[in-house]
């Protein structure tokens, strides 16, 4: 191993612990107008991506996080078209979103171009489908974009967002959720990524609280591993207006596209949920 | 947040990435014959233990591993009732074991006693079945153990090790493996702690081999959360002489005692392999 290489820590309050890299060089930075961003190169993790010292993605573990964000809500919708996604400036969610050949509008509102501009920097992996003629890349708030969408008009929002602090602040609470409700139509589907299972419960709580005050019905959290976030256990949590999640099953066994952790069976997998959290959410 | 807490990490060299924790003390120290044990408070996790600097087992998060490392396998024997533990000496294997009615005798052998000393006084939780009349606590050479068992005397073989480095180096090779396997009885299963299926993949795949060349024929290899180790997500392999695995799916569900992790479903959902694991090994 070189001796250049030292060792990142980001420690994570609200979980009291924290996640580390050996990393090799900082690569790049930039101060948004809404934050710092940060780009690492690693010895085994590729490209790590920073915003105000929160670890964002990495180029070897990003793919837990995308697929699971995006695969479980749009094969449980029956046939989604148009869909949106709030964040996910690194467009790894978009091109995920973008793999089902019946989606027909992709916009993806991230309030900062520059996190776009890094990932097509150092991650021109996840802007593959950037160019796509179904998607629109916007930069604006997305709690404004969801307050002025037209009624009725969406299959699927999709919530990509930074932790609960800071600008994605207002990403979890019922003012927002509202505006997603109504956006979507009666079939339609809200995801939110929903923090660690084990350490955050009460947050995955709090939010589905939050979004049956908005008028979601029902809801069904989804864990999965994401080393590079704490605890390195996920989840995002799907909402839906009134019926319950009728999962495409033979469409997802189907698919003519490639993941690496999203499958039929990894999907109906972490739609049952461990004991201790099932007994937490009231399932 | 007191002022008296610190952060402790862990840097992992073969993942090249770090776990660490906001703790408030060390509770303990203790060098043995073969290790150096310590003991910390910390803020979220309760009391850590770690091994040679290398974290052990958290009181908040230990049940993923050792109920992963237990129910499958004897959820997959037919009827277990000798059973061998080679390391556990924190007796949270054990405890899991023990919580199957069926099973008739269940050695640890660790060769640590110290380590079994120190989980009686700071996870007194994990050592409940520590007096049960069908345990037996040894501490004593795990790999001269099984090379001196009755042949064709075991039902399951667990082994509850450290990483392959140190003293659990000898429990990854096929000398090892060999000695297990003459100890099982034809349909025996061994189960080893296999490391993380993101960056050590290579490892389970020399210990698979390791495992054919003694004789095994079967495997399955079953991920599972476990935070405190690197990556967060970590993974068990068992091993059969000649069979597939037939998992006691009706029993598993009607299980008469309390799992906080593991169900028959997550049982099930584990053996699905993701798609870049399954690849690298040949499923």
């Amino acid at each position: 191993m070189s001796n250049n290489t030292s060792w990142h820590y980001e420690n994570f309050e609200p979980t009291g612990s924290a996640i580390g890299y050996r990393i090799t060089r900082k690569l790049d930075e930039v101060q948004s107008p809404f934050q710092k961003i940060e780009i690492f190169e690693s010895t085994d993790w590729g490209n790590l991506m920073l915003i105000d010292g929160a670890m964002m993605l990495t180029t070897k573990d990003n793919f837990f996080y995308h697929e699971m964000m995006s695969h479980p809500a749009l094969f449980t919708h029956a046939a989604p078209k148009n869909v949106v996604i709030i964040g996910g400036g690194d467009c790894g969610t978009l091109r995920e979103v973008l793999k089902h050949p019946g989606v027909e509008t992709a916009v993806q509102c991230d309030i900062d171009e520059q996190v776009t501009r890094m990932a097509e920097k150092w991650f021109p992996e996840l802007c593959d489908a950037n160019h796509d003629s179904r998607a629109t890349l916007m930069f604006d708030d997305g709690i404004a974009y969801m307050k002025n969408a037209a009624p009725n008009s969406l299959d699927v929002v999709i919530v990509d967002s930074t932790d609960p602090v800071g600008p994605a602040e207002g990403l979890f609470n019922k003012a927002f959720f509202e505006s997603c409700f109504r956006a979507l139509k009666d079939d339609g589907i809200l995801v939110q990524q929903s923090e660690s299972p084990l350490m955050l419960l009460e947050l995955i709580k709090e939010m589905r609280a939050e979004m049956g005050k908005a008028g979601f019905t029902t809801f069904q959290t989804l864990p999965f591993p994401q080393p590079c976030y704490p605890t390195g256990w996920w989840s995002c949590t799907l909402a839906r207006k009134g019926k319950g999640f009728d999962f495409r099953e033979a469409d997802s066994r189907a698919k003519g596209f490639q993941t690496r952790y999203y499958t039929a069976d990894i999907h109906q997998g972490a739609a049952k949920l461990p004991p201790f959290v099932a007994a937490e959410l009231g399932e």
